[in-house]
């Protein structure tokens, strides 16, 4: 395991099939248990519940479950505050919020104070989606933007980001 | 700020809302002023046009703005070469490019030969765009293409690269 | 050149026109020749065509070459096995075997024993296709879920990950 002992809040960023969610199961899983499992995934199609059942088959016992697609700030700094949890992920989290037409900043802020409010450390898992040519199609243009400025802000706040590639990690911070 | 002193030329290198600009601009005024912004964009529609009034309200006072699509390598060595300068960006630029029809290593040759002969450190931010899937149209992949060959010919040339993700910088070279 | 001796295994990671091949050629090219060249490339199209004239024409004397968009393992376990070898590159090679609709984890599972089992060191050159937008369609997301977990896959067996962006390479693993 790479640390011993783990910051308060850790974002793990990284592109898609990157080990990103398994390197981040792993920090979390380096601390004593039981663990809080926060995810924003809902099972809207058979390819999206495929995902999540590999997830749920990887995770051994020992962690709660939580499926929240909106209101992960209120699980953070209440239900969850006392568990080392991992959130998993927040780019989905985005689109979550945008597809219910959400005010971003926000959310993005009641994130941020929930978190600070935590006693437990914290994993994060974000998606890196800007490192493509520009999409043809505004929406999706506008969605790259706001998961950058997103990953962005909570990079600012974490005490330590990881950029996941083919499943290794490369600190860029902390 | 990350360094105390600035290299005779910086290259910058991100994806969309990575934070780039911030940190290259950050890079340029950390140095005695007045700086010149060298700004690639043209204000096509609205979409640009909000982008380009929230990078213009960033920037305090102390900048001088020069605003060209094309002739960037002129400016560089002639009318900015004594000030800090900042270009952003390169991608962009070479988007204007492609459209104006003007041969692309003519105008990277120029651009290098332009960088040198500068007196004052020079900051350039640039897109990576070749990390997501192949395009499907081929003007996109020929773009993606162009990109990054004209990125790692400045990287060659650059005393300093730096790849920023979610405003954070990771040093490539120097 | 980066290294005095090779590694047995290297995998060089990139994205589009990263200067990827370039490094992983000099790569090979710092050891003692003759060299093996794999290439999984097939001239499909006139662009295509373009691109493996110029990896050709880049390449000095030296190189013994192999072209075979499926069957590298075979090629990398017996016919090269003793030649200082680079596959370039694996992303083309899972497009190839994804339209031959051959299965990808026993295609995996034969190349990972193939490498395992040669004499001389071998470079691997990948593309990072996981860090744009979520494509529109669906075999686009199942190609960069294939890739994402190909090169998972052989990042765990390497000895050496580079990753390469704008020709400069930054060292994941080794």
């Amino acid at each position: 395991m790479p640390t011993p002992t783990l910051p308060q809040l850790t974002l793990v960023l990284g592109g898609a099939r990157s080990g990103k969610s398994l390197y981040a199961e792993r920090l979390v899983t380096s601390q004593p248990g039981p663990w809080a499992y926060i995810a924003t995934a809902e099972a809207f199609d058979g390819e999206m519940d495929e995902r999540i059942k590999l997830h749920k088959r990887r995770r051994s016992s020992g962690w709660v479950q939580h499926e929240t697609p909106l209101d992960i700030a209120d699980i953070l700094s209440n239900r969850t505050s006392e568990l080392v949890s991992l959130v998993d992920c927040l780019t989905l989290w985005l689109s979550n919020l945008m597809h219910a037409e959400r005010p971003i900043p926000d959310a993005t802020d009641k994130l941020i104070a929930a978190l600070s409010k935590r006693i437990a450390p914290c994993v994060i898992v974000s998606n890196e989606v800007g490192l493509g040519i520009v999409p043809d199609n505004a929406l999706a243009r506008a969605f790259r933007d706001e998961a950058g400025r997103l990953n962005q802000k909570i990079a600012a706040t974490a005490d330590k980001v990881v950029f996941v590639a083919a499943g290794l990690p490369l600190t860029l911070k902390g």
